[in-house]
This record gives C-alpha cells, sequence and structure tokens, in this order.
C-alpha cells in the first residue's frame, strides 16, 4: 500500500493529518503537481480525475477521492472514530464535513484555482467565478464563526473529520488573503485548539 | 420524522430513491422552491445552506445534505447496502458517489444555475462558468460510457448509491439539453436499466 501525496496541495494533507490522528501510517510518494506530474497518461491510468491523494491498495487497485480515502481507513481502523460513532452522528458528521467541503473549501480554492497563474493552462479559468467563491468564502467564515459560539468542533464535542477539512481549507486560504477575522472569536478560538493538535503538521 | 422534499429538484430523488430501494416509507413537505420557500428565514433556521433536501428528527433536529441523509438510513437499515458492504467497498462506492456528483451532477446542474432565468436573482450567476460546466458534462458523459463498458453499475457488480447520483445527474440534463448521445451504447444500457427500476419512479 502507498499514498499518491503532494505537499503542496490542501486535499492530501486532509488524508495525512486523519491518518496521523489515527496513528496508521502508510509509505507515500510525492507527486510532483506544479511538473503537471498528476496530467501524465501514467497517473490518468490510477485516476482519470487527475487528482491526489489517491491510494494503491495491496491488490493493485487505485482509491482515489480525499473522503473515499478516509472512509476506507475509518473502517479498518475505527478508532479513534473521526467519521461518527453511531448512525445519527455519522449523519450528522457527513453533513458537517459537506458543509466544510462545499462552502468552505470549494470557495476558498475557487480564487487560487480561476485567478493564480499556476492553474492557467491546467484548467479553463474564469475569473469572475473565482472572485464570486472568494466572496462567499469570506461570508461562510463569518458564519462558521457564529456555528462556533455554543460547541467546540465543528460537529460538536468530538474532533472529527469536519475539522480536519475545515483546517486545511483554511490553511488554504492564505495564497488567497482569505483568513479569520480578528473579532471572528469563536473562529479564532477553534483554529487555535485544532491547529496546535500534533496531527497538524503531518 | 420528515423528509423537506421538492419534486422539481435533483438531490431530494437522490434521496426518495434510495428510501425506495431500502423500502422506507417517510411522511414529506412539499417546499416551494420556485416561491423562494428554502429562503425563508423559517427554512434557514432548519438549513442555513437553504438546501433540501431537510431530514426533520424525532428529537428536533434538522439532518441535511443529501448523502448524509442518506448514510444516517443506511446506518439504521442496512439492507440492501447501497454504500458498500465492508471497508474497501465502502470506500470505493464513495470514490464513485464522489465522482458522480463532482464530475457529473455539479457540472450538469452548472449551465442550469449559471445561465437560466430560474436562479436569477437568486445566487450570482456567472455565464462563462456556466459554459465550463456544460463542456466537462459532455466530456465526463463520453467518459462514464467507456468506464461502464465492463461492469453492470457505476461502482462495480451491484446497484449502489453512485448509479442514484449519476441517474438523477443525468435526468437533469434535460433542462439544459445535456444527454447521452447515441453512440454512448454502455451508458445507454445502464441508463434503461436503472431507470427502469421501480424505485426511478420515487
Amino acid at each position: 500500500m502507498q499514498l499518491f501525496d503532494s505537499k503542496m496541495a490542501p486535499n492530501p494533507r486532509r488524508v495525512r493529518i486523519f491518518l496521523a490522528e489515527k496513528g496508521i501510517e502508510v509509505p507515500t510518494v510525492q507527486v510532483d503537481i506544479a511538473a503537471a506530474e498528476n496530467r501524465t497518461a501514467e497517473f490518468q491510468a490510477k485516476n482519470p480525475m487527475v487528482n491526489v491523494p489517491v491510494l494503491e491498495l495491496d491488490d493493485g487497485r487505485y482509491l482515489s477521492e480525499t473522503v473515499a480515502i478516509c472512509r476506507y481507513f475509518e473502517g479498518l481502523h475505527p478508532d479513534p472514530p473521526l467519521m461518527g460513532v453511531d448512525a445519527v452522528d455519522a449523519g450528522f458528521v457527513e453533513m458537517w464535513n459537506r458543509r466544510m467541503e462545499f462552502e468552505l473549501m470549494n470557495n476558498i480554492t475557487g480564487p487560487f484555482r480561476h485567478t493564480h497563474a499556476f492553474f492557467k493552462g491546467r484548467i479553463p479559468q474564469v475569473p469572475e467565478w473565482g472572485e464570486v467563491c472568494r466572496e462567499a468564502a469570506v461570508e461562510r467564515l463569518a458564519w462558521l464563526d457564529g456555528e462556533l459560539a455554543d460547541r467546540e468542533f465543528i460537529a460538536g464535542d468530538r474532533f472529527t473529520i469536519a475539522d480536519i477539512t475545515a483546517l486545511c481549507a483554511i490553511d488554504f486560504g492564505a495564497v488567497s488573503q482569505i483568513k479569520i477575522e480578528p473579532d471572528q472569536n469563536h473562529l479564532q478560538r477553534w483554529y487555535e485548539k485544532v491547529s496546535t493538535r500534533s496531527s497538524s503538521g503531518a
């Protein structure tokens, strides 16, 4: 088993933190996305969506999509639970993780994907769409600050995959000057807590 | 328990089909999204993301996000399994469902969201982005046709949530004139099979 990883991108970091929280070690292979190694025919055979991370299983199959890789490890190593402890909790963790993906991660990565030189010629860039994403990202951070007023973590009183997604999204915001505002106290408090866990360095 | 539903939108249909496949009956409340009932303060208290479907639980909590609702029911009623039968299968089903969401559903709904009068004034529309989504949707249908050459269903030899997502995405393509091409024989064969299951009418 090996994990095709990239230290540059936010999604592989989600898997690395997930594994660190569970104490699982998986050999990694760095994919040089700056050199477009993820767009070669060789990599496309592993994942036609050309995204990292990708997990190569011992039977030779390739599992891609960040959360699918996490789900696989959650099933194999349920402790500590990061994706819910029963049916209803799994539902709410999934809801919060998806909100962090669609409302935070996608909006925060939008300006980078659609206005930064890195993606020029790699994807069809639509700068106006990048700006819509930026405004939405700023709005969603304010909303999330309010949500965190009465609980410790994103999905409740336990650290979950939703916290990992939010942390990786917010840290990636730095490249687009999207950040937690000084008056967003609940979000600041949460950020300090999750970013000082040892897993965050993974 | 009740499900806030809309017959107009593709995502609530995913939950209805999921429930029909499992033989679960849940009372539904129609949300009139044409009249923007999902944007009222009352509905935002249920789901600040203003999306349907939303499931109201017996304890008064609201669970939103289509796949989170499905995950909850999968946990309560594991048979027939629609989200995988073990850790590795759950990983691959999640991978395929996410591919169907991000590559198919999002690209197919993009032109509608960004160029159709329905969304004017509801979301910031970026027609150029809608067109990028349309081109990607057409390309992804061709890719999916190739993927289906050697297996019966999207995620393998068993009907799963990934088939439900793909079916709802493709049917929604009609409003934007995005459809399976006559020469996409594998996709046609798959479509005929899944769209004639009794659940598809849910």
